[in-house]
């Protein structure tokens, strides 16, 4: 469990939009004054992982849940004693003033509003770009989106924005259809009224066959089992998106990986390269294709994040905007 | 089990190549005196998993280790007692004539010497396939083929066709590695002399990180799991053309399929589409692109076939080809 350290005090957070105060020596690329988003995985720009079109991932900086700075393994921050203050994910957002590594920020457009712009630092982009990027969802197809929360909802306004005629979701809670309907979900599955049959069967006899592509975005290798089989044979490709217990171990059937011609892939940031991607995004939301408004169901001063923490427990909220400063 | 019925008498074989002797009543594509090569995976060319480009998966005739014509589940074949003798995947080549379904057969260029053409009907297409259209192995790039029998070897072939410039064999045998490098192979491990190390330490070593695809050429699921690991993170594809035993399950890390960006995909039939991907494959033969020759260690009649499974069983043959008649 070495990946996940529960390293405390620590600053965390990872969401974010800030505008540089100071940069550091050596530092190309940004100055004083520009407005930019963190993000939690390394985009290096120089490593064979970065250089590639292939990938998304550092090669440089691997993803950890570190609580250093990726460069040299310290910490910038201390408490008033002098102790050490740990990072989150080389980000710690819960903070007016925080410090980056130049491999987790990306410059963007200062007039993009930035209570939406900082959707795009972590979660909204894991969904769009898993749709997006990942499996380079085709138009006309169908996808089905296990888990309709924040996530999966990104996923169906990723999908949706590619051309998917059909978005299935998949969720326990059946009043998640109607919310799912705003981001371009188009019917639904209640997996917990499945009667006599599995999910998987269900799909399979709404899409004659299965599904073009399966987002799983709940965090259960169960659910990935399930997402993998409702696929179609010949060429459905899941996409594991949901982030399961450390440790869990996923099973498949040697016989049906080898005979279903399924494809699994994992995306980790949706398969977004940060620094060429956000902006991209950006500017689709600019140009009204990408709807982020619809993500935001509230806003609130940094005194009050604890309020949207019990939204978030209470799953009463979608994205909560935590407003820093005056 | 049912997938896998031990039903006979029947006639085996399923990699072959003839002359149509008769046609059936409604059935275009063929007409008599047309050479033909036979296929066990059906392209019926007609229904959406054949009309798909996406994949190679026919779903009005799925592939079955079946005893029965696909088309009306009945047998062509009796014995002198007017029993039933049973077929074998739609194929049933150890004969010296057979009855298939046009969804089975595809119509070749007469001129190419049929004791090198057979060799597409399944193992050398499955291997060259599964490098050229289910990996679609780019210029460049490394490849690690477990397990270097014929199957392995025409991955090694086909890898080599799309310009890899590594192909690196694993195998229990080192006098692999000669027969290796007439097939493309530049390196080889002997995955019983790893020492401390496992398979994918030394191959992630020997790459600085992973290989962009690998091949599991055996039919474990162990291997698979190493396969896997040896794949390089960001884009990494592992590609199952193993056999396993009926039942097994492959098991991975949910963190790793999440987090590595790898792709895990089976190919059976190597991704090809039976009547357009063989003319084509055949075409690169005359062209002395695709190097079938080195694939055929024997050449024998029908009668001393049983000869040909002893060689199989001692690992003395690549392929045996089997003259039938005079």
């Amino acid at each position: 469990m070495k990946d996940f350290p529960a390293v405390f005090p620590r600053i965390l957070g990872h969401e974010a939009i800030g505008v540089v105060e100071s940069v550091g020596e050596n530092v190309d690329g940004v100055v004083e004054g520009d407005v930019v988003i963190p993000h939690f995985l390394a985009d290096c720009t120089e490593c064979v992982g970065c250089r590639s079109k292939k990938g998304n991932l550092c090669s440089a900086f691997p993803f950890k849940i570190s609580p250093w700075m990726p460069r040299d393994q310290t910490s910038r921050f201390k408490d008033l004693r002098g102790e050490t203050i740990h990072h989150f994910v080389s980000v710690s957002s819960f903070s007016e003033y925080t410090v980056l590594d130049i491999a987790h920020v990306v410059k963007v457009d200062p007039t993009v509003p930035p209570n939406r712009a900082c959707l795009l630092s972590c979660g909204v982009s894991t969904g769009v770009g898993a749709a997006w990027r990942t499996a380079n969802v085709e138009v006309g197809s169908t996808v089905v989106i296990f888990g309709l929360g924040s996530i999966g909802l990104a996923v169906a306004e990723g999908a949706r924005l590619c051309g998917a005629t059909r978005i299935i979701g998949v969720d326990v809670i059946s009043e998640k259809f109607e919310i799912g309907k705003r981001f371009g979900v188009t019917e639904f599955v209640n997996s917990k009224n499945c009667g006599d049959k599995s999910v998987s069967q269900i799909i399979i006899d709404m899409t004659d066959g299965g599904a073009d592509y399966c987002f799983e975005c709940v965090g259960l290798a169960s659910l990935v089992q399930e997402a993998y089989a409702c696929c179609r044979k010949g060429w459905g490709k899941t996409i594991v998106l949901g982030v399961d217990q450390p440790g869990s171990q996923l099973s498949l059937s040697s016989f049906e990986v080898l005979h279903s011609g399924k494809i699994l892939m994992g995306s980790l940031f949706g398969g977004l390269k940060a620094k060429s991607d956000i902006p991209i995004l950006l500017k689709r939301y600019m140009d009204k294709e990408l709807e982020l408004d619809k993500f935001v169901t509230h806003e609130m001063k940094f005194e009050e994040i604890n309020s949207a923490f019990d939204l978030l427990i209470k799953g009463k909220c979608l994205r909560c905007v935590i407003w820093m400063g005056e």
